[in-house]
């Protein structure tokens, strides 16, 4: 089974303006991973509709899911849905179930929605919704379009996230007690003759108990365990600390 | 004097696969608003090749300054400074200044660097070294060359931030009672009539005074003024909670 990919898209002026730190990205970063499914890129754009339109249309066409977070509301600042629309070719249209949904939630409190509030519900012609009606997650090709707020970002993302399940990724972890110099042509070389394994390097300049944290990760463990093999192999006496895994 | 601009790129599989939570980004968000600099974009791309190089090429041309954080080492993954040169039509050339920083270092402990610690050197023809000659920022055209570990992004760029100084940007907030759609048309109007202002419209769904915060922020504190009180003014009566600034 060939890997799935994903990309988020972090739809914020505040997250870029360090008026709040960005929850969503981590959130999905850990989530898509234990899901087995690999993050290639995590971008935060502003509120401006020619970006989002050039990122939406370049990022979903090399992953299987593109994931945006915010940008959904009724205000002037939430452009997503039309930059979605603009990307795929789609034109925004006013989808029946959303529209209920709203009407729903304004006649719980004896009131008809405003323009402003019927216009959450025009979203990209096609858009189908997936998950619990009342709270369902719009999808349109492969482009997920998830709210903004962490709380309802991470319900919705959950309610999603169950097809994706691809098999877990396999961890090797080798703690050393050299400086990456010592080591690099060996690792090198490991890198070249194991294309399906990833090789990180992770230097540290603190008191920890290494100095560098390589890591060896795949989806099969054999593979993970024939690259961290090799690599111990090639080291001098000494150097290693600790391994775990995979 | 326009804002200068500036977009950061974090190079990190271990980010993506959710082994660390990026520090740098956040930090250099907040240091660039402290030095009135408006960041466009937050990008965490893996440590490939073809990604950096495609990233670099189209990022730089948008903004004043390119920030990359990581993939400055001396091991396979580290790819950066190979994308950068690729980018920008350049060259790898060994820089004098920085062999001698490596040799300085290995000498302290009575060795010679080895071949792969003197890689470390090879930086894309043309760059300039700023700041203090032992640990000094990496500059190529618009591109700065940062390492990924957080204490020495964090001190490479507040050295290099010196150069950025702007006016400061100005913020209002009010705070309001009443939901989105209720004054998403004045707002709509307000954004329409103060294109120099950035409005943002924040709503929160838990326990706090407020249902909304909206924004106003521009470099001039009399715009800000003059786009919070026309928002003011097109509210009903006890739709505000409280305002704050500029």
């Amino acid at each position: 089974m060939k890997t799935p990919t994903a990309a988020v898209l972090v739809v914020g002026n505040e997250v870029l303006s360090a008026k709040v730190r960005d929850e969503n990205g981590p959130y999905a970063a850990q989530a898509l991973r234990n899901h087995g499914v690999q993050l290639m890129a995590l971008l935060t754009l502003p509120d401006r509709l020619d970006m989002i339109v050039e990122a939406v249309a370049r990022e979903r066409r090399r992953v299987d899911w593109l994931f945006t977070s915010g940008g959904v509301g009724p205000t002037h600042d939430d452009v997503t849905l039309l930059a979605i629309a603009q990307a795929l070719g789609r034109s925004l249209a006013r989808h029946p179930a959303l529209v209920e949904n709203v009407r729903r939630w304004y006649s719980r409190q004896g009131t008809e929605p405003p323009e402003a509030a019927l216009r959450m519900a025009d979203v990209p012609e096609g858009t189908r919704l997936v998950g619990d009606a009342l709270h369902p997650v719009m999808v349109v090709e492969n482009v997920v379009m998830l709210p903004g707020p962490p709380q309802f970002f991470r319900a919705q993302f959950d309610a999603f996230a169950a097809v994706l399940e691809a098999p877990p990724f396999r961890l090797a972890c080798a703690y050393l007690a050299i400086g990456e110099p010592r080591f690099a042509p060996a690792l090198d070389r490991v890198s070249l003759e194991h294309p399906d394994v990833d090789i990180g390097s992770y230097p540290r300049f603190d008191e920890a108990d290494h100095r560098v944290k390589v890591t060896f990760e795949a989806k099969d463990a054999e593979r993970v365990e024939a690259a961290l093999h090799a690599f111990l192999a090639a080291l001098p006496e000494g150097a290693v600390v600790r391994c775990e895994g995979p």
